[in-house]
C-alpha cells in the first residue's frame, strides 16, 4: 500500500495567501455592494510596459515560422538572456558572475522552493522572522524542520532570527550555526533593507562557519539609496557561500508573465563538489526551461527602451509607496519599509493582532492587507500593505483609512 | 558546515540527453561540413499553428493593457482552460473528471519529476524497461532507489518490468508489490501501446495491492488504432489509483512554449488524505502558475480551427513515422512503434550495442537517434527514431540508412 509524504501534513493550514483569497472572497459574497481594494498580495497592476509587448509580439511570430521556430530551450536558460543578466545585473557594478553561472527559470517563487532539495535533509536553516512563508514551508515538505509548535508558531529544528522594529528590522547571527541562511534584501514583508557593510557581515559569517545565504534579491529594482546592496555579489568571499536569486515579477510586472533566474558562482562548493552542477543537474532533469518567447521578452527588459520603461513602473508603484507611508503616517500609525521596497510594514493600532487588524480593515475600510503573524511569529502585531495596487485605488485606500 | 544531498551523487552520469547533445557538438566541430540529421530527442519542428499564434498575439495585447493586464494566475489554473480539458479530454469521452481535478503545469517533465514528492520516501517504485528516465532519475535524487549496480545498470530498489520484443512491450505484473507505478502509453521510448483491456488489467492490480499509477499519456494525441485507451481514466476504478500526466508539447508543438497538466482525482486517498490535496498544496507553495499568454494559446488548442490545425500537424509527424517505419523495414531492420507514437524502436544490427549504433549512426550517416540502452539495460539492442523532423529531413535519413 503506498504512503504519503507525511511532512505535508504537519503544514499548519493551508499557504498564506490562499487562506486571504478565501477570506477575501467569502467577504465579497456577503458584500456584493462593497468595492474591495486589493493592497495584499504583491502583484503588480500596471500592464507589462510597450518594448516588452513589442518583443512578445515578434516572438510569437517567430514561433510561427518552421525557419524561426523555437522547441525546447536550452536546460540554463537561452544565451543571449543569460549574457544580458551577466552584463547587466552583475558585470556593470563590478561583479565577478559569468553567463554560465545564471540559471533562467520561471520565477523565483520555484528556485526559492527547489532550491533546498540539493542541499541534505540534515542541514539546519536559519530565516528572518517575518519570513516569506515559502522558505519555510518548501523545507517542511522536506522534512528538514522538526516538529512545529502550534502555540509559538515555530519549528523545532528551525533557527528564527528575529526583525522587528526594536533591532531595526536587521538579523542578528544566531547563537547556533545555521548551514542555510535565507535573507531577502529588500524584505519582503518589512520592506526595509541592510547597508552594504552589514552584508558583507553576512558573507564573513558564512564563509567562517561554512554556511550557504540563499539571498533573494526579487525586489532589487526598488532600491533608491546609496547604501543599499543589489546583489550579494557586490560583497566580497560572496561566490564562495552565496546563491542569488532574482525575478522579473516585480521590477517588469511579469507576475503573469513568470520569469527568474538563480546565480549559483562556481566556486561554491562542498568539498569537490560544486552547486552549480548539482542545481545544473536539477534544472536538466526536473525542468524544461522557460518559453522562449518569455526569454525574449526577458531580454527587452534590458534594452535602453526598455530599462526606461520599467524605471517608470517602479516610480509609479514607488510613488504609490511614498502615497502609503504618508497617509499611514498622518493618520497616526507607525510605518516602516516602503522606501528600498514596494511593501510597507505598519504596527497595527490598539493591540489588535495582526489577523484583527485583517478583518477590521476588510470590513470596515474594505481594504486587504495581509497580518505580518502569516510571516512568522515576530510579524504578531504588524501587517503589510503593497505599494502595486493603481495609484486611484492607492489614494482611495489612504482616504478610507484616514476616515476609520 | 553545509552538506549537499548525497543522492545527487549516486546519479550515473549526467541526464541522457545533455550526453547525447554533447557528442553531437564534438563530432560537429570535429566535421564542419557535415550536416547532420537529428531525430534523437523527441522535439518537435513544426512551427506553432496559425490559431495558436493568433491567440497568443490576442494574448499579448491584453497584457499591453491595465484592464485586461494578468497577474499571478490561479493556483491549479485558469478556469478557462481547465474547464477546456475536463470537457474535451475527459467528459467526452465519457470519463469522468471535472475541472477542478485538473492543475495546469509548464509541462509533463516538470510535472512527472515532481510527483514523487507528494509520496512517501519508503514507496517502491515500478518503471518500465526501458523507460524515460526522468521517472527514475528524480526517484533517485529524493532518495527512493537505494543503491546503483554499475554492471547491471539497475537500481536495488526499483521495480523494473523488462518491455522487450519477447513480451510485446507489455509490462507484467512484478513479483514484489509495488506502491507507485510509472506507465508511458502510448509508451516513450518503444513507440509501443497496450490494449485498453489490458491497462484496465493494470487498474484492477492497482486498487487491489492499494498501489498508484503514475499515468503518462503525453502521446495521446498519436494514437490512431481503435483499442488503444486515450486516458486511463477510460478504466473502471482508475479515479481511485490513477494520477494522469499530459502534455501540450507533442500534440501542440509546445515543447517550446510549455504547457501541461496534471489530473488527480478526489477519490484517490491514502487513508483520510487526498493525494488531490496534497498536490494542491505543492502546486501554491512551490510554483506560480503557467503564463496567462499560454494557459489562453492551450484554450486554442481545443478551438474547432485549432483542433483541426493540430490534426494536420499530427498526421505529419505520423507521415514521417511511416516513412522511417517502413524505410528502415525494407533497409532490412527489425521494427517497432510508429503506428500510435511519434516513435519508431528499432533492433540494433549486428549485435550493436545501443551506444555503438549511435556512433555509427551519426558517424556514417550523420544522423541522431537515441541509443536504447540509454533507456534502461532492457533496451540494450535497440535504438530509437523520432518522428518529429521535418519531412524532408526525414526522406533524406532514410536516403542514408539504405545506402550504409
Amino acid at each position: 500500500m503506498f504512503k504519503i509524504n507525511d511532512n505535508y501534513l504537519k503544514l499548519p493550514g493551508s499557504y498564506l495567501f490562499s487562506n486571504i483569497a478565501k477570506k477575501v472572497a467569502a467577504f465579497q459574497q456577503a458584500n456584493p455592494d462593497k468595492e474591495v481594494i486589493k493592497l495584499g498580495i504583491g502583484d503588480v497592476t500596471l500592464p507589462l510596459a510597450p518594448k516588452i509587448i513589442d518583443t512578445l509580439h515578434e516572438a510569437v511570430d517567430e514561433m510561427g515560422h518552421a525557419e524561426t521556430f523555437h522547441g525546447y530551450a536550452p536546460d540554463l536558460g537561452y544565451e543571449f538572456l543569460r549574457t544580458a543578466i551577466a552584463d547587466n545585473d552583475y558585470k556593470s557594478r563590478g561583479c565577478d558572475i559569468s553567463a554560465d553561472e545564471i540559471f533562467v527559470s520561471d520565477g523565483a517563487k520555484c528556485d526559492s522552493g527547489n532550491i533546498q532539495e540539493i542541499f541534505s535533509i540534515d542541514n539546519k536553516i536559519a530565516v528572518c522572522d517575518p519570513v516569506y512563508p515559502v522558505y519555510v514551508d518548501t523545507n517542511v515538505m522536506a522534512g528538514r524542520t522538526g516538529t512545529y509548535d502550534p502555540v509559538a508558531e515555530t519549528w523545532s529544528d528551525v533557527i528564527y532570527m528575529p526583525c522587528t522594529a526594536e533591532n531595526n528590522f536587521i538579523p542578528e547571527f544566531p547563537k547556533e550555526n545555521p548551514d542555510l541562511i535565507y535573507l531577502c534584501i529588500p524584505n519582503n514583508p518589512t520592506g526595509t533593507t541592510i547597508t552594504k557593510s552589514q552584508l558583507q557581515d553576512w558573507v564573513d559569517y558564512a564563509n567562517k562557519i561554512g554556511a550557504v545565504i540563499i539571498y533573494d534579491a526579487a525586489y532589487e529594482a526598488y532600491i533608491s539609496e546609496d547604501d543599499v546592496p543589489h546583489t550579494i555579489f557586490e560583497c566580497e568571499g560572496a561566490r564562495t557561500c552565496a546563491i542569488e536569486l532574482r525575478s522579473f515579477s516585480k521590477n517588469a510586472g511579469f507576475t503573469g508573465t513568470r520569469l527568474g533566474f538563480t546565480v549559483i558562482p562556481k566556486d561554491l562548493k562542498c568539498g569537490d563538489i560544486t552547486l552549480h552542477s548539482l542545481w545544473a543537474r536539477r534544472h536538466g532533469t526536473k525542468y524544461n526551461g522557460a518559453p522562449y518567447i518569455i526569454q525574449k521578452a526577458g531580454l527587452a527588459c534590458y534594452s535602453e527602451e526598455g530599462k526606461a520603461q520599467l524605471k517608470e513602473q517602479v516610480a509609479y508603484y514607488m510613488n504609490n509607496a511614498k502615497v502609503i507611508k504618508e497617509g499611514l503616517t498622518n493618520a497616526g500609525f507607525t510605518v516602516f519599509g516602503g522606501v528600498n521596497a514596494p511593501y510597507i510594514w505598519l504596527k497595527t493600532p490598539d493591540k489588535m493582532t495582526s489577523w484583527e487588524f485583517f478583518d477590521y480593515l476588510l470590513e470596515k475600510g474594505n481594504i486587504v492587507g495581509t497580518p505580518g503573524s502569516g510571516f512568522g511569529p515576530s510579524g504578531e502585531g504588524y501587517f503589510r500593505l503593497t505599494a502595486f495596487g493603481s495609484h486611484e485605488n492607492t489614494l482611495r485606500a489612504m482616504e478610507r483609512i484616514k476616515s476609520l
